[in-house]
């Protein structure tokens, strides 16, 4: 049998796998051979810069195993010298283990997912209320991150913040985004734009009529993570106030009022379309992205606008279909879940276009101008950034924090 | 009883619906009435313009009912006058019905998804046989979309392109996307490339170590779409041959010699991760994307090196998952399924990267230089313009086009 020299806690070499007593655990921990092989952190197995892999698992062999284990109490880790190739050293702490470990004997635990953010949901008249606003020069302040990390900070737990006291330029208005996330998600509206209402594209958002609530590219496979929107230019028009609902503090209400209507948004596919001489976008989702796992909402898609023709529900679904869209609607243009204000320029609003839904209400603009400048960001680097930046805010997040967060 | 007046095909109101005979289908077609009237195509419901719905679809009575109903065989139309309000008139082509129905009698037929492009997969020797050359005159033509479709064609059937002739300089480079998709997908890494072997950014792909087969941003939620490489200067190195490997081909190859390794990579969700000082991006993900219900391949993702600590897994699927590695990596690194060769200036290379995985053996660069430049693209900008480009190609496409490809 192996030797194990423990100068601490009690260790077993189990064949394939070794078993550990990881203090503070009460029961014993175990590690496949061939796993701790390929988690080894020297030099010539990881690049510390990178942080990325450089051994070649698929070249560990089956039946790896040691020729010398020894744990330290002393060091907190773990050593085990492996018989081939070449006596090579693997040096695991405690703390990495433990942070990564695997399974328990009994239950059978799988750790959780990534550290998940907290959400609080808000109801139409509460927007007023909850902590959304940042300075505009508190955000473009190189010389902290502060400003940056409470606009995640909202953007996170509510979906949505307001960049107060943006100039209203359109090049003020873009430093904000390159400021928060560093540059646009491009799409086939553009880069950035800048526009007054007109036809340039095929969308009814160049248009000057009501936009019922509703999310943007729908139509796309991942649609655009943030939105930013910045009223540059608001002279003798009438109406055009904006409205703005969380989607998933709509969602919950529908499930409390509508639970038939719910499980049918939350579970049938539907097909968006986008069409223009140039593009034509198709993706099928459904409008209620819950997660039944740990019941959390991943995302609203819902533009009725964009909605391909309905041939791909039973004859049965599709009255259950106009029953729930009847339902999902009366929710969400109820004041309880719409907050309706009329932006002001000097006020740059960003939003989660995976949670908030937005609207326009319909405007004269005969002899005034309404000028609206913003871009997309990608969904990737906000999360991203949002780990970076608020990993020191434990409010924020459900999980405590994990080796690889 | 409703009055129908048919000048053709038979029609019955059944109440909440209408029956009706749309030739050439032999059986009866069914359409509820809260349907037809969401669908009107008139001036008041729909923006012919951007062919978006304008209709209000929530404010549809349930139980909307028709004053009229007429069948006409000369117009081939269906033109149904409601009861309310105010006698709005619906106009609908039997095209658009035949084309749209979502259900007929017997048996209960849900129409197919969008049309789905045809994929013929290679082996590594096969790449030199398959038409996946355009010439960068041809693509860069602005007088003709031919070049444009040719290189979409490719890359829908083979998952990669090379863009031959191109003048290996940044600016002819960028030339390619930006005639090709028309901009970049901008990242982290930046909008557009142009590098050296350096450790600017905190991967591996920035240095001169041999990258085995992989694909790109395996940590964003939703892959990079297309990948563009191109090696504008290759001088006095020595090695850093260029691999591609369809991905789709050894999936399949995977499936039939190690189908244990095939049903895990494709079923359990492993984890993902890029960390830098600024980014911490986190993902999880199959490794291979199967879709049981028409046996497709979606995706591929794959980068050993970006793995993050593998602590997702019970116990006894640990060593299961290093088998499927090792079984995996053999069928990627075999020579039936690699593809190697020596990437020269002025071939342009644009790969699916959902699909296909690509490397570079080790080089030595001392004294000379390696110089690539390239960027990413999105994929839903890609399928878009494929369906518009090649929607005359029906030996692209699995079906038939549909009302809504």
């Amino acid at each position: 049998m192996l030797c194990i020299k423990t100068g601490g806690p009690a260790a077993q070499d189990r064949g394939e796998y070794l078993e550990l007593s990881l203090p503070p655990l009460q029961e014993m921990t175990r590690f496949h051979y061939v796993w701790l092989r390929d988690h080894c952190m020297c030099d010539d197995c990881f690049v510390k810069d990178t942080e990325q892999r450089k051994l070649d698992t698929a070249l560990i062999p089956a039946d790896i195993a040691p020729s010398e284990v020894a744990v330290s109490s002393k060091d907190s880790s773990l050593t085990i010298v492996w018989k081939e190739p070449n006596e090579h050293r693997t040096v695991l702490s405690f703390d990495f283990l433990l942070k990564n470990r695997y399974s328990i004997d009994t239950p059978e635990i799988i750790n959780p997912s990534y550290r998940r953010p907290k959400k609080t949901l808000w109801s139409g008249p509460e927007l007023q209320k909850v902590p959304v606003s940042v300075q505009f020069n508190d955000l473009v302040d190189e010389s902290s991150d502060k400003g940056r990390a409470d606009a995640f900070q909202a953007l996170s737990m509510y979906g949505v913040v307001f960049i107060d006291g943006t100039p209203p330029t359109p090049e003020s208005s873009e430093k904000v985004a390159s400021r928060l996330v560093g540059f646009c998600r491009s799409t086939h509206y553009g880069h950035y734009w800048d526009f007054t209402p007109n036809l340039e594209h095929a969308d009814t958002a160049y248009t000057t009529i009501r936009l019922e609530l509703h999310t943007d590219t729908t139509y796309f496979s991942e649609p655009a993570g943030l939105q930013m929107l910045h009223l540059i230019e608001n002279k003798k028009t009438k109406g055009g106030k904006s409205m703005l609902a969380d989607g998933f503090y709509a969602a919950e209400r529908l499930r409390r009022l509508h639970p038939d209507s719910w499980s049918f948004l939350s579970s049938k596919v539907l097909r968006f379309r986008y069409d223009d001489q140039a593009n034509r976008m198709r993706t099928e989702t459904r409008i209620i992205g819950h997660n039944p796992s740990d019941d959390s909402y991943e995302f609203i898609r819902w533009n009725s606008d964009d909605r391909a023709p309905l041939n791909c529900l039973s004859f049965e679904d599709v009255p259950k279909f106009y029953k729930a869209v009847r339902d999902w609607v009366s929710v969400l243009r109820s004041p309880e879940v719409t907050a309706m204000f009329q932006l002001q320029p000097g006020r740059c609003m960003i939003f989660d276009n995976w949670r908030v839904l937005h609207g326009r209400d319909s405007f004269e603009a005969a002899g005034g101008v309404r000028r609206m400048c913003g871009c997309y960001m990608q969904r990737d680097d906000v999360l991203s950034l949002t780990r970076v930046l608020c990993a020191d805010r434990p409010e924020m997040w459900r999980d405590a924090p994990a080796e690889q967060d």
